[in-house]
Protein backbone atom coordinates (compact mmCIF):
# COMPACT_ATOMS: atom_id res chain seq x y z
CA UNK A 1 0.00 0.00 0.00
CA UNK A 2 1.31 3.62 -0.85
CA UNK A 3 2.54 5.33 2.44
CA UNK A 4 2.44 8.81 3.18
CA UNK A 5 4.96 10.12 5.95
CA UNK A 6 5.68 13.48 7.40
CA UNK A 7 9.29 14.61 8.64
CA UNK A 8 8.38 17.22 11.36
CA UNK A 9 12.21 19.34 10.41
CA UNK A 10 14.14 18.73 7.38
CA UNK A 11 16.52 16.47 9.24
CA UNK A 12 14.16 14.66 10.91
CA UNK A 13 13.70 11.52 8.53
CA UNK A 14 17.47 11.63 8.55
CA UNK A 15 16.88 10.19 12.29
CA UNK A 16 15.00 7.51 11.31
CA UNK A 17 17.29 4.87 9.62
CA UNK A 18 14.23 3.13 7.74
CA UNK A 19 13.44 6.00 5.84
CA UNK A 20 17.34 7.39 5.40
CA UNK A 21 17.28 3.95 3.44
CA UNK A 22 14.16 3.67 1.36
CA UNK A 23 13.57 6.62 -1.73
CA UNK A 24 9.90 8.04 -1.69
CA UNK A 25 8.50 8.67 -5.29
CA UNK A 26 8.08 12.06 -4.24
CA UNK A 27 8.71 14.60 -1.56
CA UNK A 28 6.68 17.91 -0.92
CA UNK A 29 8.95 20.33 1.00
CA UNK A 30 6.40 22.83 3.20
CA UNK A 31 7.85 26.32 4.81
CA UNK A 32 4.80 28.10 4.94
CA UNK A 33 6.12 31.32 6.71
CA UNK A 34 7.45 32.15 4.46
CA UNK A 35 9.96 30.57 1.63
CA UNK A 36 7.56 28.09 -0.16
CA UNK A 37 4.99 30.68 0.25
CA UNK A 38 7.34 32.99 -1.20
CA UNK A 39 8.20 30.94 -3.99
CA UNK A 40 4.79 30.02 -4.85
CA UNK A 41 3.90 33.23 -5.27
CA UNK A 42 7.15 34.84 -7.36
CA UNK A 43 6.25 31.65 -9.96
CA UNK A 44 3.13 32.41 -10.01
CA UNK A 45 3.97 35.78 -11.03
CA UNK A 46 5.57 35.16 -13.72
CA UNK A 47 9.29 34.19 -12.22
CA UNK A 48 11.13 32.01 -14.75
CA UNK A 49 12.85 29.96 -12.24
CA UNK A 50 13.52 29.97 -8.50
CA UNK A 51 17.60 28.74 -7.71
CA UNK A 52 17.04 27.79 -4.03
CA UNK A 53 21.07 28.24 -2.66
CA UNK A 54 22.55 27.53 0.87
CA UNK A 55 24.54 30.38 1.63
CA UNK A 56 24.62 34.25 1.09
CA UNK A 57 27.48 34.37 -0.88
CA UNK A 58 26.45 31.46 -3.06
CA UNK A 59 23.71 34.20 -3.89
CA UNK A 60 25.68 36.93 -3.82
CA UNK A 61 27.40 34.80 -6.85
CA UNK A 62 24.15 33.84 -8.67
CA UNK A 63 23.39 37.89 -8.49
CA UNK A 64 26.28 38.72 -10.72
CA UNK A 65 24.82 36.52 -12.82
CA UNK A 66 21.97 38.13 -13.59
CA UNK A 67 19.86 36.77 -10.95
CA UNK A 68 17.61 38.16 -8.58
CA UNK A 69 18.75 37.73 -5.12
CA UNK A 70 16.19 37.04 -2.17
CA UNK A 71 15.80 35.75 1.01
CA UNK A 72 16.79 36.65 4.93
CA UNK A 73 18.37 35.63 8.08
CA UNK A 74 16.21 36.18 10.88
CA UNK A 75 13.21 37.03 9.38
CA UNK A 76 15.15 40.56 7.67
CA UNK A 77 16.27 41.02 4.42
CA UNK A 78 20.47 40.39 3.67
CA UNK A 79 22.06 43.42 3.27
CA UNK A 80 22.92 43.55 -1.14
CA UNK A 81 19.88 41.89 -1.72
CA UNK A 82 17.11 43.02 -4.54
CA UNK A 83 14.30 40.61 -1.53
CA UNK A 84 13.74 39.97 1.01
CA UNK A 85 11.99 36.88 1.69
CA UNK A 86 8.13 38.37 1.95
CA UNK A 87 5.70 37.12 -1.08
CA UNK A 88 4.08 40.80 -1.43
CA UNK A 89 8.14 41.75 -2.48
CA UNK A 90 7.80 39.30 -5.83
CA UNK A 91 5.03 41.02 -7.75
CA UNK A 92 4.78 40.89 -11.01
CA UNK A 93 6.44 44.28 -11.73
CA UNK A 94 9.25 42.56 -10.47
CA UNK A 95 9.67 39.40 -10.75
CA UNK A 96 8.13 38.76 -14.67
CA UNK A 97 10.27 36.58 -16.76
CA UNK A 98 13.72 37.03 -14.18
CA UNK A 99 15.36 34.21 -12.65
CA UNK A 100 15.48 34.63 -9.04
CA UNK A 101 18.30 33.19 -6.58
CA UNK A 102 16.64 32.43 -3.12
CA UNK A 103 18.24 31.75 0.56
CA UNK A 104 16.45 31.84 3.74
CA UNK A 105 17.22 30.11 7.03
CA UNK A 106 14.87 27.27 7.05
CA UNK A 107 13.26 26.82 3.86
CA UNK A 108 15.56 26.48 1.19
CA UNK A 109 17.58 23.68 3.48
CA UNK A 110 14.48 21.85 3.42
CA UNK A 111 14.52 21.59 -0.33
CA UNK A 112 18.14 20.89 -0.67
CA UNK A 113 17.90 18.33 2.10
CA UNK A 114 15.01 16.35 0.26
CA UNK A 115 17.12 16.05 -2.29
CA UNK A 116 18.65 12.67 -0.23
CA UNK A 117 15.03 11.44 -0.91
CA UNK A 118 13.61 11.92 -3.69
CA UNK A 119 14.05 13.12 -7.84
CA UNK A 120 10.71 14.28 -7.74
CA UNK A 121 10.59 17.50 -5.07
CA UNK A 122 7.21 19.81 -5.00
CA UNK A 123 6.73 23.16 -3.32
CA UNK A 124 3.61 23.81 -1.42
CA UNK A 125 1.88 26.10 0.58
CA UNK A 126 -1.63 26.75 1.46
CA UNK A 127 -1.76 29.06 -1.73
CA UNK A 128 -1.25 26.16 -4.60
CA UNK A 129 -2.76 23.59 -1.94
CA UNK A 130 -5.33 21.90 -4.47
CA UNK A 131 -3.18 21.79 -7.51
CA UNK A 132 -0.22 20.27 -5.67
CA UNK A 133 -2.74 17.33 -4.16
CA UNK A 134 -3.77 16.65 -7.35
CA UNK A 135 -0.51 16.31 -8.74
CA UNK A 136 0.78 14.56 -5.68
CA UNK A 137 -1.72 11.99 -5.79
CA UNK A 138 0.00 10.58 -9.23
CA UNK A 139 2.83 9.26 -6.61
CA UNK A 140 2.69 6.14 -4.42
CA UNK A 141 5.12 7.04 -1.73
CA UNK A 142 5.26 10.57 -0.30
CA UNK A 143 7.13 12.15 2.33
CA UNK A 144 5.92 15.39 3.37
CA UNK A 145 9.19 17.37 4.40
CA UNK A 146 8.52 20.56 7.13
CA UNK A 147 10.82 22.99 6.87
CA UNK A 148 10.45 23.74 10.35
CA UNK A 149 11.93 26.70 12.55
CA UNK A 150 15.91 26.22 13.36
CA UNK A 151 15.42 22.65 13.59
CA UNK A 152 12.52 23.06 15.94
CA UNK A 153 8.85 22.37 14.80
CA UNK A 154 6.80 24.80 13.00
CA UNK A 155 2.79 24.80 13.86
CA UNK A 156 2.06 25.88 10.80
CA UNK A 157 3.51 23.58 8.54
CA UNK A 158 2.34 20.89 10.21
CA UNK A 159 -0.94 21.77 9.81
CA UNK A 160 -0.58 22.08 6.01
CA UNK A 161 0.95 18.98 5.92
CA UNK A 162 -2.13 17.85 8.17
CA UNK A 163 -4.59 18.98 5.37
CA UNK A 164 -2.57 17.75 2.31
CA UNK A 165 -3.08 14.45 3.94
CA UNK A 166 -6.47 15.00 4.26
CA UNK A 167 -7.08 15.77 0.96
CA UNK A 168 -4.86 12.97 -0.76
CA UNK A 169 -6.57 10.69 1.04
CA UNK A 170 -9.93 11.90 -0.92
CA UNK A 171 -8.40 11.03 -4.13
CA UNK A 172 -7.17 7.65 -2.97
CA UNK A 173 -6.13 5.22 0.04
CA UNK A 174 -2.70 5.73 2.15
CA UNK A 175 -1.00 4.33 4.87
CA UNK A 176 -0.23 6.76 7.31
CA UNK A 177 3.25 6.96 9.45
CA UNK A 178 2.69 7.77 12.89
CA UNK A 179 3.83 11.33 11.66
CA UNK A 180 1.18 11.66 8.96
CA UNK A 181 -1.50 10.48 11.98
CA UNK A 182 -0.32 13.22 14.10
CA UNK A 183 -0.34 15.93 11.30
CA UNK A 184 -3.74 14.66 10.03
CA UNK A 185 -5.10 14.79 13.57
CA UNK A 186 -4.25 18.50 14.53
CA UNK A 187 -5.77 19.69 11.02
CA UNK A 188 -9.03 17.68 11.77
CA UNK A 189 -9.25 19.82 14.78
CA UNK A 190 -8.16 22.60 13.20
CA UNK A 191 -10.27 22.76 10.13
CA UNK A 192 -8.67 25.92 9.22
CA UNK A 193 -5.37 27.30 8.92
CA UNK A 194 -4.41 28.95 12.33
CA UNK A 195 -1.38 30.80 12.38
CA UNK A 196 0.18 31.24 16.28
CA UNK A 197 3.14 29.55 16.34
CA UNK A 198 6.55 31.14 17.70
CA UNK A 199 7.53 31.86 14.24
CA UNK A 200 4.07 33.65 13.18
CA UNK A 201 4.12 35.58 16.51
CA UNK A 202 7.87 36.33 15.34
CA UNK A 203 7.31 37.56 11.87
CA UNK A 204 4.10 39.93 13.02
CA UNK A 205 6.11 41.59 15.63
CA UNK A 206 8.73 42.80 13.13
CA UNK A 207 5.96 44.16 11.09
CA UNK A 208 4.60 41.27 8.78
CA UNK A 209 1.38 40.77 9.95
CA UNK A 210 -0.07 40.58 6.33
CA UNK A 211 2.51 38.10 5.09
CA UNK A 212 1.23 35.79 8.18
CA UNK A 213 -2.44 36.79 7.22
CA UNK A 214 -1.68 35.96 3.14
CA UNK A 215 0.51 33.02 3.24
CA UNK A 216 -2.72 31.40 5.12
CA UNK A 217 -5.31 32.15 1.84
CA UNK A 218 -6.39 28.82 0.65
CA UNK A 219 -5.64 28.26 -3.28
CA UNK A 220 -4.82 31.52 -4.42
CA UNK A 221 -3.22 30.26 -7.42
CA UNK A 222 -3.42 26.99 -9.69
CA UNK A 223 0.59 26.25 -9.36
CA UNK A 224 2.52 23.11 -9.23
CA UNK A 225 6.01 24.33 -8.50
CA UNK A 226 8.47 21.08 -9.11
CA UNK A 227 11.85 21.38 -8.17
CA UNK A 228 14.03 19.06 -10.08
CA UNK A 229 16.96 19.41 -7.51
CA UNK A 230 18.50 22.11 -9.06
CA UNK A 231 15.96 24.77 -9.85
CA UNK A 232 11.86 25.16 -9.29
CA UNK A 233 9.86 25.94 -12.33
CA UNK A 234 6.23 25.90 -12.89
CA UNK A 235 5.13 22.10 -13.53
CA UNK A 236 3.10 21.71 -16.94
CA UNK A 237 1.13 19.13 -16.73
CA UNK B 1 6.00 32.73 31.49
CA UNK B 2 6.29 29.15 32.12
CA UNK B 3 6.92 26.91 29.15
CA UNK B 4 5.99 23.63 27.76
CA UNK B 5 7.93 21.88 25.18
CA UNK B 6 7.39 18.63 23.44
CA UNK B 7 10.08 16.45 21.69
CA UNK B 8 8.99 14.04 19.39
CA UNK B 9 11.89 11.92 19.76
CA UNK B 10 14.89 11.54 22.25
CA UNK B 11 16.98 13.44 19.69
CA UNK B 12 14.86 15.89 18.78
CA UNK B 13 15.77 18.53 21.11
CA UNK B 14 19.33 18.35 20.54
CA UNK B 15 18.16 19.44 16.91
CA UNK B 16 17.42 22.99 18.34
CA UNK B 17 20.11 25.04 19.63
CA UNK B 18 17.71 27.30 21.89
CA UNK B 19 16.62 23.85 24.11
CA UNK B 20 19.85 22.05 24.49
CA UNK B 21 21.34 25.48 26.01
CA UNK B 22 18.66 25.91 27.86
CA UNK B 23 17.87 23.88 31.30
CA UNK B 24 14.02 22.87 32.33
CA UNK B 25 13.00 22.96 36.07
CA UNK B 26 11.90 19.28 34.59
CA UNK B 27 11.13 16.39 32.32
CA UNK B 28 9.02 13.77 31.80
CA UNK B 29 9.63 11.47 29.73
CA UNK B 30 6.77 9.25 28.12
CA UNK B 31 7.11 5.92 26.36
CA UNK B 32 3.82 4.41 26.26
CA UNK B 33 4.15 1.45 24.78
CA UNK B 34 5.77 0.26 27.07
CA UNK B 35 8.33 0.94 28.80
CA UNK B 36 7.10 3.87 31.07
CA UNK B 37 4.12 1.96 31.43
CA UNK B 38 6.11 -1.14 32.86
CA UNK B 39 8.24 0.96 34.68
CA UNK B 40 4.92 2.75 36.09
CA UNK B 41 3.37 -0.58 36.97
CA UNK B 42 6.68 -2.34 38.60
CA UNK B 43 6.57 0.52 41.30
CA UNK B 44 2.64 0.74 41.65
CA UNK B 45 3.73 -3.18 42.49
CA UNK B 46 6.29 -2.63 45.08
CA UNK B 47 9.37 -2.70 43.35
CA UNK B 48 11.72 -0.77 45.33
CA UNK B 49 13.25 0.98 41.91
CA UNK B 50 14.08 0.79 38.40
CA UNK B 51 17.33 1.15 36.90
CA UNK B 52 16.91 2.17 33.44
CA UNK B 53 20.45 1.07 31.38
CA UNK B 54 21.30 0.94 27.35
CA UNK B 55 22.95 -2.24 27.14
CA UNK B 56 21.74 -5.53 27.42
CA UNK B 57 24.84 -6.60 28.02
CA UNK B 58 24.71 -4.12 31.80
CA UNK B 59 21.47 -5.35 32.29
CA UNK B 60 23.06 -8.97 32.47
CA UNK B 61 25.77 -7.24 34.83
CA UNK B 62 22.80 -6.10 36.87
CA UNK B 63 21.95 -9.25 37.16
CA UNK B 64 24.46 -11.11 38.79
CA UNK B 65 24.31 -8.23 41.44
CA UNK B 66 20.57 -9.39 42.54
CA UNK B 67 18.44 -6.77 40.33
CA UNK B 68 16.16 -9.12 38.32
CA UNK B 69 16.83 -7.75 34.62
CA UNK B 70 14.00 -7.19 32.67
CA UNK B 71 13.42 -5.24 28.67
CA UNK B 72 13.23 -6.50 24.66
CA UNK B 73 15.00 -5.53 21.69
CA UNK B 74 12.29 -5.90 18.65
CA UNK B 75 9.28 -6.14 21.18
CA UNK B 76 10.90 -9.46 22.51
CA UNK B 77 12.51 -10.56 25.57
CA UNK B 78 16.63 -10.96 25.13
CA UNK B 79 17.76 -14.25 26.23
CA UNK B 80 18.87 -14.94 29.57
CA UNK B 81 16.40 -11.99 30.82
CA UNK B 82 13.86 -12.81 33.51
CA UNK B 83 11.31 -10.10 32.31
CA UNK B 84 10.19 -8.70 28.99
CA UNK B 85 8.83 -5.47 28.50
CA UNK B 86 5.17 -6.68 28.80
CA UNK B 87 3.48 -4.29 32.19
CA UNK B 88 1.72 -7.79 32.48
CA UNK B 89 5.06 -9.70 33.57
CA UNK B 90 5.62 -7.12 36.19
CA UNK B 91 2.97 -8.57 39.21
CA UNK B 92 2.88 -8.19 43.20
CA UNK B 93 4.61 -11.51 43.47
CA UNK B 94 7.28 -10.63 40.84
CA UNK B 95 8.64 -7.29 41.57
CA UNK B 96 7.69 -6.87 45.10
CA UNK B 97 10.55 -5.64 46.85
CA UNK B 98 12.90 -6.21 43.79
CA UNK B 99 15.50 -3.96 42.49
CA UNK B 100 14.60 -3.75 38.67
CA UNK B 101 17.24 -3.01 35.87
CA UNK B 102 15.52 -2.44 32.52
CA UNK B 103 16.34 -1.55 29.28
CA UNK B 104 14.61 -1.19 25.93
CA UNK B 105 14.58 -0.28 22.46
CA UNK B 106 13.45 3.56 22.75
CA UNK B 107 12.36 4.14 26.31
CA UNK B 108 15.26 3.81 28.51
CA UNK B 109 17.51 5.98 25.57
CA UNK B 110 14.50 8.62 26.21
CA UNK B 111 15.30 8.32 29.86
CA UNK B 112 18.85 8.45 29.98
CA UNK B 113 18.99 11.69 27.10
CA UNK B 114 16.67 13.18 29.55
CA UNK B 115 19.53 13.87 32.16
CA UNK B 116 20.97 16.20 29.49
CA UNK B 117 17.81 18.80 30.17
CA UNK B 118 16.77 18.54 33.80
CA UNK B 119 17.73 17.09 37.28
CA UNK B 120 14.05 16.13 37.84
CA UNK B 121 13.16 13.33 35.30
CA UNK B 122 8.99 12.04 35.77
CA UNK B 123 8.00 9.02 34.15
CA UNK B 124 4.76 8.71 33.01
CA UNK B 125 2.44 6.93 31.55
CA UNK B 126 -1.60 6.64 30.70
CA UNK B 127 -1.70 4.78 33.56
CA UNK B 128 -0.26 7.82 36.21
CA UNK B 129 -1.50 10.34 33.92
CA UNK B 130 -3.19 12.60 37.39
CA UNK B 131 -0.91 12.03 39.75
CA UNK B 132 1.66 12.91 37.04
CA UNK B 133 0.26 16.37 35.81
CA UNK B 134 -0.15 17.24 39.72
CA UNK B 135 3.25 16.85 40.77
CA UNK B 136 4.44 18.63 37.35
CA UNK B 137 2.40 21.47 37.95
CA UNK B 138 5.11 23.00 40.63
CA UNK B 139 7.29 23.16 37.72
CA UNK B 140 7.87 26.62 35.61
CA UNK B 141 9.56 24.92 32.35
CA UNK B 142 8.88 21.85 31.48
CA UNK B 143 10.24 18.92 28.83
CA UNK B 144 7.96 16.54 27.76
CA UNK B 145 10.15 14.12 25.99
CA UNK B 146 8.44 11.37 23.65
CA UNK B 147 10.45 8.16 23.28
CA UNK B 148 9.22 7.84 20.25
CA UNK B 149 9.77 4.67 17.91
CA UNK B 150 13.21 3.57 16.12
CA UNK B 151 14.25 7.83 15.96
CA UNK B 152 10.78 7.99 14.62
CA UNK B 153 7.30 9.85 16.11
CA UNK B 154 4.59 7.84 17.90
CA UNK B 155 1.05 8.29 17.77
CA UNK B 156 0.66 7.32 20.95
CA UNK B 157 3.61 8.84 22.87
CA UNK B 158 2.23 12.38 21.18
CA UNK B 159 -1.71 11.53 22.32
CA UNK B 160 -0.33 11.33 26.01
CA UNK B 161 2.21 14.55 25.48
CA UNK B 162 -1.40 16.75 24.23
CA UNK B 163 -2.84 14.49 27.49
CA UNK B 164 -0.56 15.90 30.06
CA UNK B 165 -1.04 19.67 28.08
CA UNK B 166 -4.54 20.27 28.38
CA UNK B 167 -4.38 18.98 32.01
CA UNK B 168 -1.49 21.19 32.91
CA UNK B 169 -3.02 24.22 31.37
CA UNK B 170 -6.33 23.76 33.73
CA UNK B 171 -3.90 24.38 36.94
CA UNK B 172 -2.13 26.76 35.80
CA UNK B 173 -1.29 28.87 32.31
CA UNK B 174 2.12 27.77 30.34
CA UNK B 175 3.13 29.38 26.92
CA UNK B 176 3.24 26.32 24.42
CA UNK B 177 6.16 25.35 22.10
CA UNK B 178 4.77 25.06 18.47
CA UNK B 179 5.51 21.06 19.41
CA UNK B 180 3.15 21.86 22.35
CA UNK B 181 0.82 22.93 20.21
CA UNK B 182 0.60 20.49 17.92
CA UNK B 183 0.24 17.14 20.73
CA UNK B 184 -2.41 19.81 22.27
CA UNK B 185 -4.14 19.80 19.31
CA UNK B 186 -4.38 16.36 18.33
CA UNK B 187 -4.92 15.35 21.44
CA UNK B 188 -8.28 17.68 21.58
CA UNK B 189 -9.20 15.93 18.09
CA UNK B 190 -8.92 12.43 19.88
CA UNK B 191 -10.50 13.17 23.34
CA UNK B 192 -9.11 9.69 23.97
CA UNK B 193 -6.36 7.19 23.51
CA UNK B 194 -6.70 5.87 19.88
CA UNK B 195 -3.80 3.55 19.70
CA UNK B 196 -3.65 2.75 16.38
CA UNK B 197 0.17 4.19 15.27
CA UNK B 198 2.58 1.64 13.80
CA UNK B 199 4.00 0.33 17.22
CA UNK B 200 0.39 -0.67 18.35
CA UNK B 201 0.35 -2.60 15.03
CA UNK B 202 3.46 -4.69 15.51
CA UNK B 203 2.84 -5.30 19.21
CA UNK B 204 -0.52 -6.86 18.46
CA UNK B 205 1.36 -8.77 15.63
CA UNK B 206 3.59 -10.05 17.86
CA UNK B 207 0.61 -10.96 20.47
CA UNK B 208 0.71 -8.07 22.76
CA UNK B 209 -3.00 -6.90 22.15
CA UNK B 210 -3.80 -6.84 26.19
CA UNK B 211 -0.86 -4.90 26.47
CA UNK B 212 -1.97 -2.65 23.89
CA UNK B 213 -5.18 -2.08 25.62
CA UNK B 214 -4.08 -2.54 29.43
CA UNK B 215 -1.59 0.87 28.21
CA UNK B 216 -4.15 2.95 27.32
CA UNK B 217 -6.09 3.14 30.72
CA UNK B 218 -6.17 6.33 32.14
CA UNK B 219 -5.11 6.55 36.49
CA UNK B 220 -5.31 3.11 36.82
CA UNK B 221 -2.81 4.15 39.80
CA UNK B 222 -1.73 7.38 41.62
CA UNK B 223 2.29 6.67 41.69
CA UNK B 224 4.45 9.44 40.69
CA UNK B 225 7.41 7.73 39.41
CA UNK B 226 10.84 9.97 39.76
CA UNK B 227 14.04 9.36 37.48
CA UNK B 228 17.06 11.12 39.75
CA UNK B 229 19.39 10.21 36.58
CA UNK B 230 20.76 7.23 38.32
CA UNK B 231 17.31 5.04 39.42
CA UNK B 232 13.82 5.30 39.38
CA UNK B 233 11.78 5.63 42.57
CA UNK B 234 7.74 6.22 43.96
CA UNK B 235 8.30 10.08 44.55
CA UNK B 236 6.58 10.43 48.37
CA UNK B 237 5.19 13.87 48.67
Amino acid sequence: MSLLIVSFSPDFLMNNRENSRSNFDACVVIDVLRATSTIVTALSNGASEVLPVLNLEDAIEFGKMGYLIGGERGGIKPLGFALGNSPAEYCTDIVKDRKICLTTTNGTRALINARKYANDIYVASFLNLSSTVERLSVYDNIAIICAGNDGDVSYEDTQLAGFIIEKLCVIRSYALSDSALIALGLWQELGEPRFVGSHAKKLIELGFEKDVEYCSSIDVNSIVALYDGKVIRKFQG
